[in-house]
């Protein structure tokens, strides 16, 4: 069994991370509870929070919201920051996660919405964003790279560009946050002015006396004002990411990261308890808490924890490099057969590490089937929830076949792989 | 140490639940994906669906959402439900869940809003409800019982007089959905109108060609046809539920039932990728997609799942009785004791398993703190996220301390605490 579907998801926790969960699963007080120090569920969040706030050079941890996921995420950043009569900017490569709380904006008339058009190879012009920007244009989406075509879009550029306009930016890091996010993204969409820490937000939760329901962050676990300001030259407001991709994580979990101002202006999308300013009606101003009610799911945070800890063990560039040389050698292999189209831009250094083909006289879903049933390779076929990016490539509604590489794939599995299309 | 906050979240899981779990975190391709049948997320989302339906005497599985916890499923109801102009109401004892969605909803002059009158005690007579009627009267939103003063709210008949109404009802089972719900609750709310199988909205899900971020619900493994119908005679819209309460889940898991009527008007709240009619910006129609976008929370979804399987093997009757028999016997206890106010009915038989108090000269939360540290008492004190239900008992703003019990409460543990208040 060869598994090349990492894009969607990743298929076996690491051993450190097996070993924490099971762990965790088993101890006694294992969700207790919010309203003393020394119970679990604040320091395990706090852990994700430091955790990934250390992987993408954030220097305030509180400004990493734990949520379901990527689409949680991208749900709240979207109709957080957009307002009635605002233009709203998009790629034509978004996911669903993107596309579809945007069109149901567009379409009950509360924004105008354009989609910027990339190249059938999924490359974007950053002046694109120039040239489409209107008085109205307020919010700029971008996922970080193509889940169908691989294809990295010049975000820091784009975002800088929005910038210059007082546009806010979200990032879709799905298929980029992880270990090789540092390389691919070079951390520069991050910037210091939207992330830097803020003394003056810092530690506002009430303290030993938390409430049913509350976020389990834990005020006195909470990082100081004592922790370091980075300076990341970049220009996100929030970026999107999950759990269970590149990071390493349980399905279900994720969040996002953001910035200081975007923070303030975001209206919470989720509303409920937050164990702090409880005998308000009105969500807190202060994060996590705003934007964070509710119970947490705290085995999914750990798996972020444990999982992003190892990570930033090892030497974070080689996971690119890993993935980049798999995905050279598929294309490369690909190349020498007949009747395969290879979408995206071909070049693994442009590309995350997936490749979409097309096979003259096989249907999308027919050619997965088999090769999962006659060779037990799992990919995914289909339109991969992005009709947009299909529609870019060409490949719509017919879909396509999308391998994807990770940590687990081996160069022995890319020949595997490539002999068993050779023999179909 | 006493665990004496089961009403926050369960404390350990069981050790049934803890097998599951350790044993799906280690295998490999655990959260393998949603391509192909045999693989185990569909297969553990509809595991959990259906333990939730044969607990709850719900027909049809595909009627059980899951979501991160009972917040987001108030969240989706209460937003996805309500429309611009509508009245609605609500008690005065709701859990800041339902009351800060709701709040935000009037003060952005999309809802006009009022709050049905609990006694101190909690308790509320139906025709309040009746009296609260107007034209424009759309949507009725109460807690199944208190989650500061225990009591159990007359729900089945409330929303016996909403429906004469045609006012949508949602309820609040935060802490009523466990082995004591059939109790308690009586399945008389969750109505055959509105939850019965139907047979035009199942299975229309794409088959083996699925996409990234889909709910992984998995087609084919849907509950078909055959399912039997039952008629539960009641009168509930949309129940939502917490998974780590009383279903002796994870925290972070959850969902709510739908009847058929509500789940064709309701609109989706959150929106993305759901593996089904990816060639639409449109969330789809049917269930459960057109509320999961997204990769579902497997490991959640098995925690729900085993849990109730385990509450169903034994008498569920036996855990209502068991919970009725300690928190009589804490409450009597209680009144032998001077400077002690008992908050609620004071009557086990009308209250689930929790009780509030304040001690004439202690501060709540230093109450707590002492029966922490000295006595290894784990209580709640506060506001509960639940500061209208402290006003409606006129313990607002200074709040109470709650002991709430479960299943790992024993007759010893409730007269330790006893004693334990005695010498305080």
């Amino acid at each position: 069994m060869i598994y090349a579907n990492y894009a969607a998801t990743t298929h076996v926790l690491s051993p450190v991370v097996v070993k924490e969960l099971r762990d965790y699963v088993s101890a006694a007080h294992l969700n207790a509870a919010r309203n003393f120090e020394g119970l679990e569920a604040g320091a395990i969040t706090l852990r994700a929070r430091r955790a990934v706030a250390k992987l993408f050079g954030v220097a305030d941890p509180l400004r990493v919201i734990l949520t379901s996921g990527a689409t949680q995420s991208l749900n709240m950043a979207i109709n957080g920051l957009a307002s009635p009569g605002d233009h709203v900017l998009a790629t034509s490569v978004e996911h669903n996660a993107t596309a579809r709380p945007l069109e149901c904006l567009r379409k009950c008339g509360a924004i105008e919405l354009d989609w910027l058009r990339c190249e059938p190879d999924g490359s974007l012009d950053p002046q694109t964003v120039r040239k489409a920007i209107r008085k109205n244009t307020k919010l700029l989406v971008m996922t970080h790279a193509s889940n169908v075509l691989g294809t990295i879009l010049p975000v820091a550029e784009c975002f800088t560009i929005a910038r210059e306009y007082g546009i806010r930016t979200i990032l879709d890091a799905a298929q980029t946050a992880s270990g090789t996010f540092s390389i691919a993204f070079d951390k520069s969409a991050l910037g210091a002015s939207s992330l830097a820490f803020d003394k003056r937000r810092a530690i506002q939760a009430e303290g030993g006396a938390s409430e049913d329901g509350g976020s389990g962050s834990g005020g006195s676990e909470r990082a100081g004002p004592g922790a370091a300001e980075t300076d990341l030259g970049g220009c996100c407001d929030v970026m999107a990411f999950t759990g269970h991709k590149g990071l390493g994580g349980l399905a279900g979990s994720g969040g996002f990261v953001i910035g200081e101002d975007a923070a303030a202006a975001m209206r919470p999308w989720i509303r409920g308890g937050t164990g702090s300013v409880s005998d308000s009606l009105d969500m807190p101003e202060f994060l996590p808490d705003k934007f964070e009610p509710g119970t947490q799911n705290t085995i999914g945070a750990l798996g972020i924890a444990v999982s992003i800890e190892e990570i930033l063990r090892g030497v974070v560039e080689k996971i690119r490099e890993h993935e980049c040389k798999l995905t050279a050698r598929f294309i490369a292999g690909l190349r020498t057969m007949k009747k395969i189209t290879i979408y995206g831009t071909g070049d693994a250094a442009r590309s995350v590490a997936l490749v979409s083909i097309v096979v003259e006289g096989y249907d999308a879903g027919d050619l997965s089937r088999q090769l999962f049933e006659k060779h037990g390779i799992i990919t995914r076929s289909g339109l991969h929830c992005a009709p947009l990016a299909h529609m870019t490539a060409g490949t719509y509604p017919s879909g396509a076949v999308r391998f994807s590489f990770g940590s687990g794939t081996t160069e022995g599995d890319i020949d595997t792989m490539l002999l068993s299309l050779a023999r179909i």
